[in-house]
């Protein structure tokens, strides 16, 4: 069963962790929902796990393969825009940054993204910082050795999220490497998620912004 | 030499990392401050390293050897307040506290420093849970386990900045179990600094607040 | 040949660690303990080597999967209940604390589950808390930063062992966060076991008790 | 100010861990617990600390340099016995074990405790062993790889807890290699503190034992 | 090609790691050896390699599926016997002591294997213990925490060479635990091998005996 | 779109680094590049990924399956040779070494490989040393303990690029083992690149000749 | 005593690592070399050693403290300059910067040194980047999250050698995280020296520059 | 007291390692063994706690500082030679080789140093190596990246024993990276101490040569 009474004490809805979930429970969540007339994101539900789901469920949801995200309900009728960029190193880093995207465009909030800026081509990431500064928050998503964090936290005076990806091989695999570099970062006030959160990041995003976030709970049904 | 641009460039004044630093150095960049009638942040500036700075250095500084930060030319005439709470698990944790609550005064922001909730009892948590709601950001300071973090994350929507300390022993030793449980926490949306590093928990509230805010740029000076 | 004088030393009976054994190999302990009468707990006894199985030993077995554990001959006729209470952070970590459900079944102690009561919701838990008090023993189960051990440990008096599973990515993978924070919790006299060892967190349950327990023993068997 | 209330709540009364404070602070929660007229336990107060005490605070506390520990206002006058077994490798884990047992007394446990039968005298051990068997807890002390945890839990039907100790060097050295020889025992039951954490021990086996139990409570006071 | 010049140099014949190699390129030096007509030892040769092997190759070699071991040629005629004690903590450590076996016999060497004698039921070693002391080398197989290696060292008085296997889960898996469990022993005088080394250890134990001894070379072909 | 002004910005060529593009990614920068009449490198382009590419794709590519590696508008008509030396431990470092190899044949520049060196057989190394150090820059490729780069660095004057392998099992697993040797080695002037990457080798060897080089670039292409 | 015939086969002179040496060892180098009129680099003399040495060995020595080196003989008469560029990212980097600058100095090459060039401020490296472009190798010397040596290879056609520095705290602490940047580069033909290597990197550069260099060798003397 | 008894058991005479023992503690052992007129070897005893001892314990022991050992009762006066070879890679090393060289001479064993022979200079120990072939066993220390172990096994057909040492800096710091090239040596047979235990190595020696060894127990005294 569902946490439906969170949204109430938090001001935020909720998301559902698929990962350690069999299709018979995510069904399950998916027919509550649908009977309660509510929105919900899921995350982390892989391709196979959703070619698994009933076709009720399967049409109900808007399921995208490379972010493994599936919206039930659509997305809201009003969005923001503007208010958050999401600044990509490369395109192995790609998922997460779009994982961050799905999670905030079903909290309403349509965010920009700036792709292939990584510091191996500076000048990528110069023509652009112009318009990532424009923006209150900035989710940047970066893998191997993560310079970008430190890079991009010296040249915009917004928040900086740090979301370091799994992308690397060698001391770089895992994620590891990213995620120091994020952390003992010479530039100042530059904050991290756990190694490929795209949604963690979304949502803290949203909390930056004072919006109500869905919130990924992992003991969220039975 | 400080890099006196940053501010025009970043929005941001400077502050200066002292550890790596000589007396001599210091005591350099305090005259050039003074001479150009700057306002400076000093940080962990030991009590041995402030007593060996020159006597004119020392008068002009405000120090302050629990948190190991000093202050040049005072605090800001006019101060917000209200916005940034600092939740501080335990005794031990305090000087990362309120290193981060000196840097916010600093930027002219006044933080309510809430003491001793941590977990173990977790009564003294929830009797100041509303209270903590009321902020915009909030700064969660613990070592040891670092259980504090997704506890107040559940219990809160706004901001929140974890920040690990050093304070353990045996597989708490260094801060790496707190700085692991503020990543993988089960609370989403939550963001970490680096262990101990109280100054850059509030650089980013300041990010947060959308405030210009004192960088510490360990690369600074000469 | 398994080593049935244990009982009588140590006060056990015996239980069978599956994972680095063969089908042939199982299916010899099954006949013996069937010849003479023996009950057995088998664990770690995946799906792939149940299906392994001769047919005699697949319906001689009561199987498991979720929780991967064969027992064979029965739950004892007499039960103990209300005396070990299981407490589980969310859906992940069902698998790990039903084997210690069914490890205590078969020594003859019903347990009481408590799931989905992680710190994310901390509402959940403390709704249940009085009823957990009751037990003489609380295994805890949790897995990504394991804040729910010093949060547990903090609010009820009797013997907690926490058993950290590798639920988790990131930093969480593997389940070492959770594991450290079981062990450098704030919240005194927390005692763990290793990570996803459900049956030895149920033994331990058991010595607390006072109980002859199974005794899990990975060089029982030629 | 310490949390005087934590007695009534949780059925134990308070321990201070002073290894963070300053002298000052400790001085003053000897103050405040004398006019009260409570008992307190002091955990982690090294030579140094004691030496810089006010000569009140001296002279109420029963100081053990070895252990590391104070106590204000003596032991219980009623004391139980034989109940908890301490078993001590070697000599380097003592003041680990005696940490151990002074937290016991008090609570007012007297424990049996067991020393030098490590395992590389193995003959030193077994002939104790029927002397441990007949108590409710065994406490297993050791460092560098921790073996004897695995022997002991192997000959005892009781619960063990096992502490390892910093002792070693090289992969010994810190205490790791012996905590996770506890972890990955091939003997199951077995539980584990943190490294060096005589007091936890103690305290766990006190929740064994369902009496009240001394916490440490890293936040106990301001 | 391999470097039959090996044995000339340093008194060894030659053994082949085959896991790295192609079906092609151990085939070329099976065909190599034959025409020789040399003797040789594969090691970490997989059902699937052998399986991939020419007709030719597989009626040439005696392979051995739970070591990965196959021998070209035969056993030596004469063989030396009651030498060296294989002492193995658990049927999951097998393959690991009978590849340490199967070296042996390949140089002559005819080894006793003492299996399931693992710590958690000691009586079991206790009563080997006499046979074990007879020989001049004892390889001790062991995973998990490792505890029989300080046992063994403890016990007998010729060389001790320990073989952590990589057997255990949680802090166990992969075999760390178990080697810092060798390597930090309070026993003295106690050497070990990598991980899961067998035919290291065998090859150690024959430089103890002063025996040529085969030598695995991981640049021994093209 | 792949970034066709790096050429004219550093000199170098652009290579795309395969791993983590679906066979449509990589089909799109074959087609683009075919139209522009642009020279390729391709790396980490796994068989199974190769065999998915389209017909065109796949007849345009010189694939080699060894080193993962393609090449598009073959190699350069006018090559020096003589320069660079491979020198590689054993036969599983051969595909690390070969993709050096094929790199730098990329760029022109024809290596000379100097294979089956490895440390335990010294003398075939001691044959070969007067060849190798007639090169300008010797490449080191070793897994498992990686003593090859210390010996090779101390017997010639010329630069040497040490590229660690993942070759190995045990403490070896991964490559940590022999990329520590490396950075750790008691021979001065050597210089490491990351686990596996013979690609970056090849590169820095061309930056030591100061030849333009192919850059690969994680974030080429969209 | 030193390996005086070095020279005549590896074409380079002696340096001494004199951390692990006492003063008389240090004194016994010094006056053998002036006996045999040659010049000697000393690394890693701490000032308290230097202080212990005979005032003879003093006054021959040309000692740096910051550096913690010494040089006997004085400098080559004739020197190289314009070649080798030192990118130094913060002040507290300096000394492993200059320990470099001082052993090309030894060896007759005079490097530039860019200081104060860290991505926090990225404009300062963009300031200077033409000029760094001109020398044949570059030696990068950055430590924390280590994000200089990615943008600078980026930037850069020339051999660039990273130093990574112990500079650091938390995730930063010893360096290896600036490391592992170096390492997990996403730019390409980067390659790294071990932490704090100053020395180590300065004869790397002059390999490149099939320049004889100074060689620290552990084992030279006695 | 002493375990006197060990002799009579294990063929082997006691040794006291003294780094966790009190003055008080060494003074006692000392007196019993004088009164018993038992010979003893005292490891891990640092000047500063030989100062501290009795002046009656400093007249009876002949202490070496360099190795930190003290023997008390002399040496045997018949001693056997050229069995075991101590191969030393470097000066830092010599510490840990001569407390192996001084082990072995209390056991009546007199080894043969053969020092500065690590591998930056193959040339010397090239010299040398027909020479130590000549002995039983080689006893291999070094520290930095450990490459001797696989050099030196590779030569010589006699057991060799690894003693990695803790001489490093960066990641070769503790002596991790030595271990880890022992263990994951490319030479096979090779066997490996813990680190910095010239101690055990010596006794490791002595069990191969059949001696009665000291033994050096942890828990050999109260």
């Amino acid at each position: 069963m569902l946490d439906w009474a969170r949204a109430a004490r938090t001001g935020t809805s909720e998301a559902v962790l698929c990962e350690p979930k069999s299709a018979a429970q995510v069904d399950a969540i998916v027919s509550e929902a649908l009977a309660l007339g509510r929105r919900l994101l899921f995350t982390r539900l892989s391709p196979r796990q959703h070619k698994a789901l009933s076709a009720p469920s399967r049409s109900a949801l808007d399921y995208d393969a490379q972010t493994r995200t599936a919206i039930l309900g659509g997305l809201p009728p009003e969005r923001r825009a503007g208010r958050v960029a999401i600044v990509c190193a490369g395109t192995s880093d790609l998922p997460v940054a779009r994982e961050a995207e799905r999670t905030l465009a079903f909290a309403g909030e349509t965010a920009t993204l700036f792709a292939d800026v990584g510091v191996a081509g500076l000048w990528r990431l110069m023509d652009r910082i112009d318009e990532i500064r424009r923006h209150r928050v900035a989710i940047a998503v970066a893998g191997m050795e993560g310079a970008l964090f430190s890079v991009l936290a010296g040249l915009v005076p917004c928040a900086v999220v740090a979301v370091p990806t799994s992308i690397g091989y060698g001391v770089g695999r895992g994620g590891r490497a990213a995620l120091h570099a994020a952390l003992a970062s010479c530039s100042s006030g530059l904050v991290a998620t756990n190694i490929d959160n795209g949604f963690g990041a979304a949502h803290a995003a949203l909390r930056v912004l004072g919006e109500p976030a869905p919130s990924l709970d992992a003991e969220a049904s039975r």
